[in-house]
């Protein structure tokens, strides 16, 4: 029954919050489940995660995409490939979509080579389901500067983030088998409703007859 | 009168006396020049090079050449390419070719992969020379041991080594015309004076005329 679940959107938009949420909506019916995030998630990751969030390191657009994708490669063989072969539940807070939006629509980077350097990272290992948190910039980085988060990707300007927007969009509208937009406007309760209401559909599907369904 | 220079070979093959002992040749002569190395040479690489040499953090193969490419990519757009743009010499203990010694002929990784990164993240950017200290794997892992050196490379095991050496090999006959392979047990001074004797005849070719010759 393993279901590989990710939560993808600007800094302030709720992944957290709603990946929170659906982890209580999980335990509550003995869904077996992985929590974790991008940067980070193994020892490596964590050590990334401090140098790329790190304001006062200067990298390279191209050396950003590099350390992500070192951190997601580990990730992928030591969590996520593990978690879903016991038949686990995996929530990801930001996967490669991540990466595309950010490094590929934002930066620039050459989208090709964003390609085949997450392909070989992921094995080709997709999410079931993306649910994006879709957010005006502005909103979105003031949502953030009043949690008080001001790391590199907070401090880039707005036209950068108008295009890991629309980035995102992208990718939605190229895969929408797999992705779910959602409104980030919305009330945390809303959204919770509607990803666990997805969820659980889900999951029922995915249960052998039978079972206790959630 | 741009010249790169890079120094390859394992753990204990003299690359740094060898470099160091280059630099103050070209410091004689009044040749301006960069030394740096990898991973480091730049406050990211530095932060990686951390990483990446702690034998606590456990990294997949994949992962650790994804984060030599990262430090490499700050290395070429902050170091290596402006030092070459000013004309400088550049002196660089370990580049690309490590990565695919050491990753690609030791670890395994699928080569093709290596080279598409490789080449976006040097741009294509090749040293003039390569000086290889070549030297066999149980040789090298004692120099090392005997300077204190217990890094992840060196507690790997001795069959790894004897790929990494085929590896360089294999480079160096695919690419003649850069590569010089030195027996790295010959002594400090005899290399110190093949080294010398091959960059300032180099210099001397770049120079152009009426200018003082080194």
């Amino acid at each position: 029954m393993s279901l590989f679940i990710s939560f993808e959107g600007p800094e302030g938009a709720g992944k957290s919050t709603q990946i929170a949420r659906l982890a209580v909506h999980l335990a509550e019916v003995g869904i077996a489940f992985v929590q974790t995030r991008e940067p980070g998630g193994t020892p490596l990751g964590s050590r990334l995660r401090d140098v790329v969030l790190d304001p006062e390191v200067e990298i390279a657009p191209l050396s950003e995409f590099l350390l992500y994708s070192a951190s997601r490669a580990q990730l992928v063989r030591d969590v996520i490939g593990p978690a879903l072969a016991r038949g686990e539940v995996v929530l990801c807070d930001r996967y490669a979509d991540s990466s595309l939006a950010y490094q590929g629509f934002g930066r620039g980077l050459p989208r090709e080579f964003l390609h085949t350097v997450t392909w070989e990272v992921t094995g080709g290992l997709t999410p079931h389901i993306t649910f994006l948190l879709d957010l005006d910039p502005e909103t979105g980085l003031q949502r953030a500067a009043a949690k008080g988060a001001h790391d590199r990707l907070e401090r880039a300007d707005l036209t950068f983030h108008e295009r890991v927007r629309e980035g995102f969009r992208t990718l939605a509208a190229s895969a929408p088998e797999r992705f779910v937009v959602l409104d980030a406007m919305r009330s945390a309760s809303e959204l919770e409703r509607e990803v666990w209401s997805l969820v659980s559909r889900t999951l029922a599907f995915l249960q052998p007859p039978g079972m206790p369904r959630p």
